[in-house]
Order: structure tokens, then C-alpha cells, then sequence
């Protein structure tokens, strides 16, 4: 079941971006006991998403964790980079990826920087569905190569990412077909949650998460996740969470003058789910960081010296709990997880 | 315990390449039974690794299978390159560099076509252990620029992949230093074997099990990880083994007059533990299959459009497959482990 954040309708579980009324969708969670199954990848949890019949392929991976101490933090740094298009999008595009599949959709459109169509693409092409990626100009060249080497139908749009995003859903509507973005689609935040579950699995709950935060898709995912394993009665309280954002993109946090256009994964500042996060934030008590660009090569340098190949984007987590860290707003003492979203292995020439 | 292959003498566990009679060396099995540990990464098979004390970070992952039916042949297809260095390698390194930290030796020497010294240059530095890496001109550049990048010691060879290894080894006595050659390793056999224990949680024995096989380094950890799983009375079948080489560089299979220079991680055609590969073939009543240039190009190109981005050594699997089903060897109904090593993602010049 679908049920709408704002008005609290409920819609079957087909899929859809919005509930009339304009507001936010989420996936009701299951009501039973947490119950994770045998399996060593992400259909460890199917017993928990909304994926019934066809198992797309590939599989996404049950990341590692590692622990380091940074200044008397117990910072867990969560490889979520280690997914088959090389990125944690993977778990939203293979959730829904099998919910099209389940209703016989075959042509979609979508809207990305990047990691989100260039994960579509890969899941897509063996599942026999075709993907109109919507990018703007300045999206990285070899990421455009890959999408269409993997069949991506292509279209560059002429602006910043909020006027791809308004093209993409223009597209969709002038030609009949289903619009997927992951900024609102509910079912990728069923694959994003289970980070949180592996978390728990992994080594409980920590006292902070932080995520990355443009759209938010990770941040709620992240919180979704948590609050499920409340309901179900296998922890008491969920991690403060913290939206770490861009400077000069922020959503949440106030906006800065000057642009961190590194992290270009997160550079989106006018996210259609900011009500959800608001809401997050307070729920759970969380806080908001804005990292400069020089703070994310900072993190970056730093990341790459303790085994941790990421783009830019994934280094602002490091850059936030620092930030967070120096005014005292995370204590020593704390555990922290620090989800790495994004490999800094790209395409080469020869594949 | 280290057992000598050829004369079987033993040696305490401690950093060493070859007995004295220049036999190659194992790491001897544990005795008592199966018993994966709850972690959700490689430390899962800490009971039956040779790792005490300091754990090296990162911590190499469990990695994703997907089933795929190829002509009724049940293909499992092992993503092995969703590992932090982008290979397979890093199981066989994280073993080889918790050893080093145990008994405290601080600089090595190694040589490699890119992917093992990228892995040991990886978790060599945040270990503090300064890397040598011998390499030879036709390296792919971005891996010998990531190598750098990673306070490794690049030393250029004139000369083949063999000269390379000729050149590090003298290095190594001339210096008095430690030779980490994986080619030789007991210890990196550990980590590889744990692909064995894996697959065997993940879905059983397969019926055959392909390994790209060059210097036999996943081609024996599959052997011994299956080995170990008989001996410790989990399984009473071992999968027949199967060798697929990259033509023109045959050391198993019979030499061919065109060399396959696409399979670039596995064009070694002296490996020095042949003999234990050769007892492997036999052991299991295994088969050799050696791949062409265009035939990996095909495979490669398969991989791609079924969602696996891998590197061109990775692909030689398939292409072993398709060989050996179309000449009847491995017959419709069999099912197939197929171990995928490398990744297609390599460095972009932004991290």
C-alpha cells in the first residue's frame, strides 16, 4: 500500500510519483517482525520490500563496513560504493526495476547527473526496458558514453538540474510513458532503507547517520529504514540524522553564496520531497551541514589515503562530521555512519 | 601451519614464498568444522583464515550472484569485481597485508600487469607499509597514475610480464626486502578461497567452476576453498575445475600461434605454480580452455548488455563456456560457477 505524507490516502501498490493531491508517497512498511532471509545480497530483505515475482538482474551487493576512529568518533564508513553500476542507486533502481517489470511497463524516462540513469541503464537493458535518460550538457562525458552504450536513448537538456528535471516530466506526458525519477518515486526508497538494515545487521545502531543530501533519496531511505526497525520492535531509538548538502545547493540548511559545484550529485536545490525531510529531521532530531568545495577535497584526499576510491560527491559525509565534530554538535564518544555512495572508478575507453 | 607441495615439509606461519627445496607453499586447513562468523563481509571466514590481530581496512565484501540460463546451462555468474580496488584481488591482499602487520614488516615488493599492485597499494597505505610495485611500460597509464596516487614506488621494466617478475625479485634480495609476489603467496590463496565458501552459502556446489587462469591465483583458491569444505565434511563433491586461458599465452592448455592480448591480467606463460595447477586439473578431473581476442570481445559485450561491467581478463569465462558447451563438454542441465575478477570502472583523473 501507497500512502500519501501530506493527506494520508492510500493508493495499491502500482506504480506512482504522486497522490493527487500533490503530496509525497511512501511504501507502507510490513507489519510483521524484522526477518531477514538467507541470502548474502540484497534479497537478504525481499521479505520486506515490495518486490514480488521477477528478480531483477544484476543482484545488488550487501556492502562492507570499516571502522576508524577519527578524533574519538567511532566512525563506521559503509562501502555502498561497491554496487554493480558503482553506485547505493542501485537498490532504488533494482526495487524499481522489478515493480515495472511486475506491471509490463517497457519505456520509461528519467532525469539524472548521472548515477541514477547510468544505474537505470544497467538494470534496464537486461530487463528489456527502454530508458530515455534526460542530462544536461555538462554531465560528465564518460557517463554519457556508458548510458549509451547501454542503450540509453540520450537527451542533452540546455540548462541546470532542475530545468532537466521539468523537461524530463514534459517529455513523459507529451508521449504517454512513465516518468521514474527517483526524487519522488516511492519504491526507491524501498531499495535505499535497506542500508539501514544492513547497518543494524552489521554492528546496530548508530548514534548518527549522515547522508548525503540532494533529492533524499539516501536521507530518507536511511530513516525509512530505521523507523521499520523500530516498528518491529528490534530497536528502541533511531539515529539523529544528518543532511550533509552542498554549499550554494542547499535545501535544508541555509544557503551559502558560494558553490561546491564538486559535489555535483547533490546539487539540487529545489528537492520536490524537502517536506519529507523537514519532517525527518525533526522526527529524529537531526541536524544540517553545508560543506564548502575545498572541505569535500579535503575529505576526498583523505578518503582515497584510507582505501576509499569515491567521487566527490560521497566525500561530503566526511567533510559534515568533521564540520559537526569541531563545534561539538557530535560529541566524542559517538558512532556515526557514513554511507559511501559513489565510486571513483569510472568507465574507461575499453569496455 | 605452511606445507610444502612438493617434498611436504612444514613450516611455522609466518611470511614466506617457496620451501627450501623450491617447492610452493599452503597454508594448511583448519580442522574442525564450517562455521562462518555473523559478519556480512569477508571477516565471515575469519575461523578459517590465518588472520589474527590488527584487521586491515577496507574490508574486502561479499559479492552478489546472479543466476542466468545459458542454452540449459545454469550459469551463476560471481561479481567478484565489487570489491574497494575494483577486483578480486583484494581478498588474497587483505589476508597477505594482516600478515605483514603481524610481524611488523614495513616495506615489499611486488610485481603485477595493474590490478594486484592496485589492490596492495590500496590497503598497504593505510597500513603504513611502503609498496614497490614492478610494473612494465604497457600498463594501462591510469592505473600505474592511481598506483602513484596511492604513495606506491612505481618501477618501470623493460621487458614482458616475466622480465617484470625477474626484475622485482632481484630488486627485492638486492634491498633486502620482502617479495610479495601473489603469484607465490600462500597467504593470498587464503583470501581467494573464501569465493569458494561464499558460493557454497550463496547456492551449493556448482557442477563446474571456470577461473580466468594465469598465474592460478583464484584458479587454486577455488581449489583449496572447495578442498576445505570436503575435508571439513560440508560437501562430498568438489566442481570440476576448469582453467580458461587466453590463447597465446597457454601454460596448462596447448600453446597457440595468436596471442590474445585483451586478456591482459592473465598473459603469463610461465607461472611458477603450474605443477600445483596441474595436480588441481587432475585432482578434479578438471578441463583447460583457452579463449581468442575476439572471443573475449564477444564475451565482453554479452557481459555489458546482461548488466556486468567488467575488464576484458574478466570475460574469458564466458567465452571459456561458450566453447566448451558448444563441443559438449559441459552438457545442458550442469550448473556453473563463473567468477567475475575485474572491474570495468577504473580511474577517472578527478579523484
Amino acid at each position: 500500500m501507497l500512502r500519501c505524507s501530506r493527506c494520508g490516502r492510500t493508493y495499491p501498490e502500482t506504480f506512482r510519483l504522486r497522490c493527487d493531491c500533490g503530496g509525497t508517497l511512501f511504501v507502507e512498511g510490513r507489519e510483521f517482525g524484522f526477518s531477514p532471509s538467507g541470502y548474502l545480497d540484497i534479497r537478504r530483505y525481499l521479505p520486506h520490500l515490495p518486490v514480488k515475482g521477477i528478480i531483477p538482474f544484476p543482484v545488488p551487493a550487501i556492502t562492507p563496513t570499516s571502522e576508524i576512529d577519527i578524533g574519538g568518533i567511532k566512525a563506521v564508513f559503509k562501502l555502498d560504493y561497491l554496487q554493480p553500476s558503482g553506485s547505493f542507486k542501485d537498490r532504488g533502481t533494482w526495487v524499481t526495476v522489478a515493480k515495472l517489470l511486475e506491471e509490463g511497463i517497457g519505456e520509461v524516462v528519467l532525469d539524472s547527473s548521472g548515477n541514477a540513469a547510468l544505474s537505470f541503464a544497467l538494470y534496464s537493458l537486461p530487463a528489456g526496458i527502454k530508458l530515455h535518460a534526460f542530462v544536461s550538457y555538462d554531465t560528465r562525458r564518460e557517463k554519457v558514453l556508458l548510458l549509451q552504450q547501454l542503450g540509453a536513448v540520450v537527451h542533452y537538456v540546455d540548462g541546470d538540474r532542475m530545468t532537466v528535471h521539468d523537461r524530463a516530466m514534459e517529455y513523459a506526458e507529451e508521449n504517454g510513458l512513465t516518468y521514474v525519477t527517483h526524487w519522488l518515486n516511492p519504491y526507491f526508497i524501498e531499495g535505499t532503507k535497506t542500508i539501514a538494515f544492513e547497518a543494524f545487521e552489521q554492528f546496530g545502531v548508530p548514534d548518527y547517520a549522515l547522508a548525503p543530501t540532494g533529492s533524499g533519496t539516501l536521507f530518507l531511505g536511511l530513516w525509512k529504514g530505521f523507523k521499520e526497525l523500530r516498528k518491529m520492535g528490534e530497536i528502541d531509538k533511531i539515529p539523529r540524522l544528518v543532511a550533509v548538502q552542498a554549499s550554494g545547493y542547499e535545501s535544508l540548511c541555509e544557503r551559502s553564496p558560494f558553490a561546491n559545484s564538486l559535489a555535483d550529485g547533490i546539487a539540487i536545490p529545489r528537492p520536490p520531497r524537502l517536506e519529507d525531510m523537514k519532517k525527518a529531521l525533526k522526527e529524529t532530531n537531526g541536524l544540517c551541514v553545508s560543506v564548502s568545495q575545498s572541505e569535500t577535497e579535503g575529505a576526498l584526499s583523505w578518503l582515497k589515503r584510507a582505501g576509499f576510491l569515491v567521487e566527490p560527491t560521497s566525500a561530503v559525509v566526511l567533510a559534515g562530521l568533521w564540520n559537526l565534530a569541531e563545534i561539538g554538535e557530535i560529541p566524542e564518544g559517538s558512532s556515526v555512519l557514513l554511507p559511501l555512495t559513489g565510486s571513483g572508478l569510472k568507465l574507461t575507453q575499453c569496455i
